[in-house]
């Protein structure tokens, strides 16, 4: 007989306690395969509760499967496993914690607090008021129209590069459009990168299953021969800036790795324009994609450097052959950014705060690289060490006349609390690169502590 | 003779619109490769500007790679193809553009006016106030803390699932947390989705390039003995709700289909979860996550159904032995979903305005359906047709007595301005699920214009 003392329920409802009840008897066996179940009238009598509360109880077990119903017969239990109690979840290991750090020169962050926080936050409530309800329905798969516009716009003003709004696909970062490209060129095709480079380009591409080939780079960018000598197809690059060598490809170049691209029909170059926006000196150097006839170059870029890492908006533009598969093949894909925050950055690219803020930006860090630089040559570095590439982007190379190899300066910085990369970080054959180039990524560091941290460092690094 | 008619500039700096005109005689060829240009002095002069104006002009080119400068020889210009101007961008094919439309009964759309946005954007605004320009700071790669402990109390309320916050991955959409898993798990694996099922499925794990196999159902869900004949290793399942069937699968076959995935080492079993909390009477069905004794399940979920469809927030719940795997192998890729969106959404959860909603729209939908079913059974198709699975999700399926073939119907369907999709449209063997079964999604529909509809729709689909 089913007794079960309904007073211990607490806030549940009666059905779900009763449920709740049979399914543990069920679970436990002690209501065995194909027993019949009394009836709702004699069990609802039994427990003293009404009948629907039984109906109720029984329907979601016969739901869930645990009980059948046999029209005119009753309910009877199916065969189920035995089992324990749900299993309470695993212990976790705690995730790592990073060392305390005194500073951290190996980059990635960037200066947050200069961002105008308030005049986004104030375009932000604009939207939520002007687009209300709107910001619920669906985004566009390629974007908000009125962002792609904006970035069109910026794009001309800001890169001389003619595109049409349409060309234009947002992502949420860049690494998800990696993702996309691989789905969207092939993943039976060959993707080159720069070696040195940045080492989330090829994890990436790894990740996604696809052949990688490390390029050697000569000074004006990766060589035309060992790409000839390859079997790349997809070109992936930085041409305005690369990392972490600083290298600006010329235009002789960049026509070059174009003339490449032509050769064949399934060539095409990834025109990573990241930090381009960074340059102290003249204006920005023109995009490969705006000498690109032959419909060659994908252009891709993000706002997470430029405004802050949270924001996770990218965006590239596809020559319209591409643009044609990429609709027909990942058309499906919903936009991964949301309305609101595609609306509150076209607002800010169009009322020209973004322009005004990376104008800001570029004259703090030119500020800044400044004064890195002259506490470097105050320093006990100053003597045996020099500056190179220092004209664009948020980091330069600092060449040591030490004979201490990378690693073990490396390791004798951490444990002074410093973290550093040098060149041979960033390559898949750390013998062919410049050894004692350490890369001094100073946008996010904290540069008035610098003096006293470079005392620290030089032993480690002498 | 260089002669350049500096007040045709307009607005652009002198130096800028110099550099201009030089790099289009480079490329034009009226400047030839190896030519030495006149001196800074010299030209400057001869155009009546500032030194420092050609300086600034001559060092731009250097950069970009037109000129070279040979210390105390002057500048000199390099090899560069000759180009025509920058390509303008190709004509582009308009983005095509939806037929009009009366009535879609495909689904895809939800009942967005029902969702309390004032409460959303109130939520968001005391975010952007409290959190100011910490939401700037990069998000943790998983997500933001308060989210994750959020979705866990969530879990443990709403579906009886015990998970710790650090098991939860956030995402900016389901289907960017497949891409995830594909890497995850492995694209050397296998991977089994249900036939019919939710096209999009088999479609992003192809575009993933994984193998895929569609395995058939019986009246309980996956067909166990064709996942055993097969060499399925990683099966995607929604046992809670298959779609577009209804099918709820009961506890003994979730038990047989863990009890599969317990077998060997390499299985594993994706329990999508979309659209369990629309279910009209009893309580939610127990997960299969919650009976997982052996770490095989990874359950997964999303708030754009529940929310709205622009809001790109999903999870998914890892179990510890694929937490650490992620970590090491997967955790190099930031958090997609941004810091204001996570911490607004912790907020609605905490603060019971996500069950509260969910429960609203819980009753909105069951009086929309009855509405939805009695203007059916009303209308000529009613005494032709049959009502199945229509006690929980937002679609049910309507059984036709038509000999109509089904693309026949959507043909004709379509001419009346009304999409439809039948069972046969979501298998890859049409010739094995049964014909003329309507998938009837509602939630998005005008219910109240349904009578008119259904008149103009019987004449097609009998």
């Amino acid at each position: 007989m089913l007794t079960y003392l309904l007073d211990q329920r607490g806030h549940r409802p009666a059905y779900e306690y009763l449920s709740c009840c049979l399914r543990e008897d069920i679970l436990s066996g002690r209501l065995s395969a194909h027993e019949k179940l009394p009836s709702k009238r004699s069990l609802a009598r039994q427990l003293g509760i009404s009948v629907v509360t039984v109906q109720a109880a029984y329907s979601q077990l016969v739901a869930e499967g645990y009980l059948r119903s046999q029209e005119r017969r009753g309910y009877f239990v199916n065969p189920v496993a035995r089992c324990l109690p749900a299993a309470s979840p695993a212990p976790l290991l705690p995730a790592p914690l990073a060392p305390p750090c005194l500073m951290d020169l190996r980059g990635g962050s960037v200066e947050g607090s200069r961002f105008p926080f308030s005049l986004w936050a104030k375009l932000m409530r604009q939207v939520l008021t002007q687009e209300g309800p709107a910001l619920l329905e669906p985004v566009p798969f390629q974007g908000v129209p009125a962002l792609r516009r904006a970035i069109a716009g910026y794009l001309y003003r800001a890169r001389g590069i003619s595109v049409h709004p349409d060309q234009v696909i947002l992502g949420a970062g860049t690494e998800y459009l990696y993702n996309l490209l691989v789905q969207l060129l092939g993943r039976d095709k060959v993707y080159g990168v720069e070696d040195p480079g940045y080492a989330k380009i090829p994890r990436i591409y790894r990740a996604c299953g696809v052949t990688v080939r490390e390029l050697p780079l000569d000074c004006h960018g990766v060589d035309p021969g060992a790409l000839a000598a390859s079997d790349t197809q997809i070109l992936h690059l930085s041409p305005s800036h690369h990392y972490p060598t600083g290298i600006v490809t010329p235009v002789g170049r960049r026509q070059e790795l174009l003339r490449w691209a032509g050769q064949t029909e399934d060539r095409c170059v990834i025109e990573d324009d990241y930090d381009s926006e960074f340059r102290f000196s003249g204006r920005p150097i023109p995009t490969l994609q705006s000498i690109d006839a032959d419909q060659r170059v994908i252009y891709i870029n993000t706002f997470s450097r430029t405004i802050a890492p949270s924001l996770r908006i990218s965006y590239m533009v596809l020559p319209s052959r591409l643009l044609e598969r990429y609709r027909r093949e990942l058309g499906f894909y919903a936009c991964t950014v949301t309305s609101l925050e595609q609306h509150t950055l076209a607002k800010f690219l169009d009322g020209g705060g973004f322009e005004r803020h990376i104008g800001r930006m570029r004259t703090f860090y030119r500020a800044k690289r400044d004064q890195v630089i002259q506490a470097i040559r105050q320093s006990p570095l100053g003597p045996r060490s020099r500056i190179r590439e220092e004209h664009a982007g948020l980091h330069f190379l600092l060449e040591l006349d030490t004979r201490r190899p990378d690693r073990e300066a490396e390791a004798l910085a951490a444990q002074a609390g410093i973290r550093l990369s040098f060149l041979s970080d960033y390559t898949a054959r750390p013998h062919l690169v410049q050894p004692h180039a350490l890369v001094v990524n100073y946008a996010g560091i904290d540069a008035g502590r610098l003096p006293q941290v470079l005392e620290l460092l030089a032993p480690c690094l002498l």
